[in-house]
């Protein structure tokens, strides 16, 4: 006999352009299954949680849910609470009094974490509960699943934007010379990679990518720059956040902030910074940074309608899975088909998805450490979704000259 | 009788989402015109005409010059010459030679100095040439003009850009209590104020506005961000990276780049740098800074419509007006009406367009210098092109608590 009670879902971690498309789908479905009575929230995960902030999700019009998918960030509110063991009995009070038989957390390892010792917790208590795992994460670096929701959009923005900062480069070398695109992603290098994703032709954007699964060799980074500055053209340069040198050391610049009362107190400016300094210092060349930052990972601007798909059937299918008596897994992702692309759901244990982290596989970057295989745009690219708008390239056929330079 | 010879373009300054769409619509046109016998491009504005780098454009397909309108960026490439005087000669022979009648030239107020002073060269060597330009700048600093083609595209850019990062601010206010949103705009503050074209309610991001025309108050910046922030959603800040505190100074940090080569050589780090420092030093609270850069100005993300479609309308009218013989001018914009909003295409001496720079104006800033006015967002809504893509508003309905807490 199916378990009967209320249904509760929550967000956590950095938020996606997809993560609203996963509640959608989830609430959706839930509508669809007797054995849930109510759909709830937790206001801003496990934090919410803990202080009984709980809102009602089925009170909200078709409508509303209906707009959900294309709208980014967390509606529900976010978090990067870790439960501490002093959580639990207040946590499990809250699950009771609520009735809470349906758990669902969307998010990266830390909420699998979060999710399977909830799950252990219920578990030992003796309250029966089905809690399934709901991967989002733009860093695309959660073991077992094909990819992450969220990836794709952040893979699409990167993609475009390097696309048209890159042209921007082109038009005005002769003045800046040299562009850093600096993107999100910490230890993983996926977000930085998919910036190769919009290029055509060889001499298009961008002509360097640094990935954090390589150490930074100075030497060699600027013996890159300088063979592609002098291509003539300029070089558009994607860097990861996370880049690190020899020692382990996050590629950083150590800065004094200027004015009386906080001169002298130290703080960290990011990779984009410290490169454009060492272009400057080292080959004395004008370089600039940008760097998208929030911009990136919440766009609407930029959603792949591939990563909205499927960030609603991964909510969806958690519910299904759940009704069907599953507990402590994530959802995941399986790619049953690369030519046409198609997904499909699976499932891994919530513990192994927390433990595990994947990085960019060595067979996605180049021998050199300085770009993405071919192989990585296989597999990336369906994930930004639809074509991207095709842009007109001028032949430039030159006029004979007619004067004597 | 009308004059009969070739067309020369060229494109100068930074690049933006839709300086291509002029260069179609000047394209097209000119294909209509008798006198106009052959369609040439100079590469990279000036700097290419004196190398005599000039393109045939008449050579470009139907599908490559339909495309152009949505391709961001100079496709001709640009620069930042300013003309010397030694370049006088070698440029009317270049002129000459090619047999140039009509010039035109994409840009903002330093292009249409060179403009200006090509056509006088012509007039003083009594070689009879038509000289119009074509404004172009993201800073809509151009007076005698109602805005500049490029503007709207990268105020729909930030607009969108802010609500989204705005929207991922709110999910995770616990944790990146302060977002800085960096945008260009040098003296001007029209691009910073363009982040609040898409707030629909009194609590929508931004929260505070920082434009370059007014002297910035760290101590009265403090106040507000406190303020905002004890509000308890997190607080998005727009500034722009051109403010300056009360001695005229730029807010920048200095920094000392790592590494032994470099150590002790100093760069200057913007203002969304300089900011996060200083909230976090004097208030204790994480902030952090999106500075999408170039992405922004040279954006197909987040191109207006009605942004092309004018840059295609003076790119036309242009060519139009200096087949009727005017010269020494610039084609600008004039609102004719603003309900519905309709512009139509006027004339500006470009001597005049030269000299002058247009700050945002104190009506559109509000008395605290700290936000824009409602007076600022009716000039500058129909600029944006079509509606902004509706977005879910959860009613977030509490559930009664079953717990004491």
């Amino acid at each position: 006999m199916a378990l009967k009670g209320n249904l509760l879902v929550g967000q956590s971690g950095g938020p996606t352009a997809v993560i609203n498309a996963s509640l959608a789908g989830l609430i959706e479905e839930a509508k669809n299954h007797e054995e849930i009575e109510a759909i709830y929230g937790m206001e801003h995960g496990v934090e919410g949680l803990l202080l009984e902030e709980i809102v009602d999700l089925g009170s909200e019009s078709d409508e509303t849910i209906s707009l959900l998918p294309n709208t980014p960030s967390a509606a529900l509110g976010s978090c990067r609470k870790k439960l501490g063991e002093d959580d639990s009995e207040r946590l499990l009070t809250i699950l009771k009094a609520h009735n809470i038989r349906y758990l669902f957390y969307i998010g990266g390892n830390d909420s699998a974490d979060t999710s399977h010792r909830i799950g252990a917790l219920a578990d030992e208590a003796g309250w029966e509960m089905h809690v399934v795992g709901i991967p989002k994460t733009v860093d695309n670096d959660l073991a077992y699943t094909d990819h992450c929701p969220g990836y794709g959009s952040v893979a699409r923005f990167n993609a475009l934007a390097t696309r048209d900062a890159g042209l921007d480069t082109r038009a005005l070398y002769s003045v800046d010379t040299v562009k850093i695109i600096e993107t999100m992603g910490r230890n993983a290098g996926w977000i930085t990679a998919a910036t190769a994703l919009a290029r055509e032709q060889a001499d298009d954007p961008p002509h360097l990518i640094y990935l954090p699964e390589r150490t930074f060799d100075r030497e060699r980074f600027l013996a890159d720059v300088k063979r592609e500055v002098e291509k003539g053209q300029g070089c558009v340069i994607a860097v990861c956040e996370g880049l690190r040198d020899e020692s382990g050391q996050p590629l950083v610049s150590f800065k004094h902030a200027v004015g009386t009362d906080s001169f002298g107190h130290k703080q960290l400016g990011g990779v984009g910074d410290y490169l454009v300094n060492l272009i400057a210092e080292e080959l004395g060349i004008k370089a600039r940074f940008d760097k998208a930052g929030t911009i990136q990972r919440s766009s609407g601007i930029a959603q792949s309608g591939t990563d909205v798909a499927e960030a609603k059937m991964l909510g969806a299918a958690a519910v299904r899975r759940a009704c069907e008596s599953v507990t402590d897994q994530m959802v995941t992702l399986q790619r049953v088909s690369q030519k046409p692309y198609r997904c499909e759901t699976a499932l891994a244990p919530l513990a192994d998805v927390a433990n595990a982290e994947r990085p960019v596989p060595d067979e996605f970057i180049n021998e050199q450490g300085n770009y993405v295989t071919p192989a990585f745009l296989d597999y990336a690219r369906p994930l930004i979704g639809g074509p991207l708008p095709p842009y007109a390239r001028l032949k430039m056929s030159r006029v004979s000259k007619q004067t004597a330079s």
